[in-house]
């Protein structure tokens, strides 16, 4: 897969797009070479531009991650880091931490004042607050400031920080209170002695939105506010309400994705950092779930011993009992998906959740009527016995139905209650569909059958 | 939850703000109110400005969606479809036409010429190519414009496009050929007599990046241009490579939402199209799956009914055996969730799959180990039997060891061999984890209890 075929051309600058680009593309193929030739593995990294450095070793999963970086002389490493902005110098930081705490320590003592000042503000903030995606360097102008006093500042930010796009134009009063957000087409058609102050009055700027959000903010929110109100960026303010940095596009491309694989974890009983971290913790952030889960499965299993003599009598239940539950898993599962979906997407809620479970219930009922048509079929054919063919229908029909309900309504009450809907759900519905179907089927098959 | 809790603040703007933000919860409340009182639903859409009317329309789930434009005159729904950029507009009456092929044709007939050619030209692309998201309103520049010439088109195109934000130029040569994207940053910097051909040659832009992408480029590529370059915007261009259009940030945070999404559903065995269609069109998507995934629980009851009568001489073993067939499912999907995830970001391809396989295999290995050790204790303290919690044990280990091992290689075999990794892992997985566990269960039971 060339670039050519999808025509991702480099027009004109580039020499300096390649040395910029695509650090994502370089990690992958360093790590292919860690697997096969630790040696050049190191010897490449010693060759990366200073420029391009941190923004490669940056994306090398967490095992290799922690060995990357230990030939690299603090001094370079100090130099490195500085063409990150501040939030990624800040998070690169506190990866280096987890590994070798003295060669972070090191590290960060060879660091500019500014850069040591940003960084032990933000490590202040947890990964799932504003504060931890900010970027401390950006361009604000106060209300009084002419566009030609901007043009200057634009300059010398340009000089002092040549590797941070300035998006936007932040405009703030006296206090530092954020006033509004300027886009540079505004800018460019005033004149040079314009204030600030008049601009943002005349400007027909209804897609500039003055949003900004607190650094302890939750990200999941900031997320949100992205989406809704389609910001490319948006102002960081503390707690009395002065302006403190900015949150890109960029890093929401990658929240998104993030909060979206974190969930895909989650329901499947893992976690993203545990998973990221090592094989140990990955391991054991599975295990917890598996031992979760084997309660339920007892529980299913004691459902089962209830009926030891009736499967004694007619073993063909043992043989078909599991499709009874495996369906109604299915049935749920695919209930439970939708709905934390929805969930997610804030398209329900509890309020309006009814006509959601009703669907869930319709479906899981046509579909049940239908899997259970085939499978009674399938069993008469099998084990030539009407009765029992009439039993594994009306079983799945329940069950099915019943998956509906439950798919949709577990994950709906786990939200109510203040939980994770997408963390638990898939577990205490395999109880649940198995639980019944095993209940229904037997129970059935005594009742009718012995 | 209030905005104010959040610091979500409407600095100047606040009645323009008001106007033209957030159509998604507008979308939300009608919603309700459809729910619960069509009548003011449709009082409600008609007082909505004409410039908000389609974006929150669009919002409206597909089922209400029908009906909610039904009652706007054709003449109204043209004035408010110009507000709509030309992706959109596309769109929308593609969706109008889903319910109601006059009603489109009659108010297609009503729009401007050129927002008729545009139509025409964006609807020969499927939603998968990116064309689709294409945005034909732009600002372009010759390479021969000055700066003010430049200004003047920027007066004159926020004079016929209001709604069309102007994230950044295009430039162009004589042939509409891209040449390269300035950011307003720089062109503020310049005299008004320098030629854009100046411009570019001097402008210190690193991070502005003049990449393009065909209209026909799938849509799955791009996002990952977009993420990997770090991209607020990118221009498509024809296959005779002239500026067409261009897809924004907005886009793109849909686009990725939508593919993880769908991803997720895939994996449930439903799909998004068909949820977002019609009841009758999700429980079929839904009801696909079941019939696949029962052929696999025919399999695995048949290997149950192989030991028919070693079931019948220790009917502990039906109580049994769900629990390792359904903990093997568990860890399958740990395995298989994990996996899926690491080809989506393109972390592992079949080349460097060997490390994921065996991490997959030394993790259900060793809870197997964990969890035979738990179930064995409790079979023993349940039956009695210390040879049955020997078989249950080793069982458990050998399953859950196999589970690792199919969970990630499913995945990585579909993807080999062009298929989406996302759809069927699953379910091969269920068959594979249910056949195995019970076939090492009963055989080994046999073998040793019987």
């Amino acid at each position: 897969m060339t670039n050519m075929q999808y025509n991702v051309k480099n027009h004109h600058h580039s020499a300096v797009e390649k040395k910029f680009k695509q650090p994502i593309k370089i990690a992958r193929q360093l790590q292919q070479q860690y697997e096969t030739d630790v040696g050049s593995f190191f010897a490449e990294i010693a060759r990366f531009p200073l420029e391009n450095l941190c923004k490669i070793l940056i994306e090398l999963p967490s095992d290799i991650f922690g060995e990357a970086f230990s030939r690299i002389p603090h001094k370079k490493m100090a130099a490195a880091l500085s063409y990150l902005a501040s939030d990624d110098l800040t998070d690169f930081l506190q990866r280096v931490k987890q590994y070798d705490q003295d060669y972070a320590k090191s590290t960060y003592c060879l660091l500019a004042p500014d850069e040591q000042a940003e960084i032990s503000h933000l490590s202040q903030f947890s990964a799932d607050q504003a504060g931890a995606y900010m970027q401390m360097e950006l361009l604000s102008a106060e209300l009084t400031d002419t566009l030609s006093q901007v043009k200057q500042k634009i300059r010398i930010f340009r000089k002092e920080e040549p590797n941070s796009p300035i998006f936007k134009l932040f405009v703030v009063d006296a206090e530092q209170h954020l006033v509004g957000i300027l886009h540079f087409t505004d800018l460019i058609l005033f004149d040079e002695n314009d204030t600030m102050q008049t601009i943002i009055a005349q400007a027909t700027i209804h897609h500039h939105k003055p949003l900004s959000v607190h650094a302890t903010t939750p990200v999941e929110k900031v997320i949100q506010i992205f989406e809704e109100y389609e910001l490319s960026i948006i102002a960081v303010v503390n707690d009395k309400e002065q302006l403190q940095g900015r949150i890109v596009f960029e890093d929401v491309y990658d929240l998104i994705r993030m909060q979206e694989h974190n969930q895909a974890l989650k329901m499947a009983g893992t976690d993203y950092e545990a998973e990221e971290e090592s094989l140990d913790s990955a391991r054991k952030a599975r295990l917890h779930w598996l031992f979760i889960n084997l309660v339920a499965l007892c529980c299913a299993a004691f459902i089962v011993s209830l009926y030891k003599d009736t499967i004694e009598q007619l073993v063909a239940l043992a043989v078909l009992m599991p499709i009874v539950a495996a369906l109604g898993g299915n049935v749920g599962n695919q209930a439970v998906t939708v709905t934390v979906r929805k969930l997610a997407l804030h398209q329900i809620d509890w309020n309006n959740a009814f006509p959601v479970i009703k669907r869930e219930i319709v479906i899981g009922g046509i579909n049940g009527m239908i899997m259970g048509g085939v499978v009674s079929i399938i069993t008469f054919i099998w084990f030539q016995q009407i009765l029992l063919g009439l039993v594994i229908a009306i079983a799945i029909i329940i069950n099915l139905a019943v998956a509906g309900l439950t798919g949709s309504m577990i994950p709906l009450l786990i939200k109510k209650f203040g939980g994770d809907p997408a963390i638990a759900s898939p577990l205490l519905l395999t109880t649940a569909t198995d639980a019944i179907g095993f209940f229904v089927f037997l129970g059935l098959a005594e009742i009718i059958l012995i």
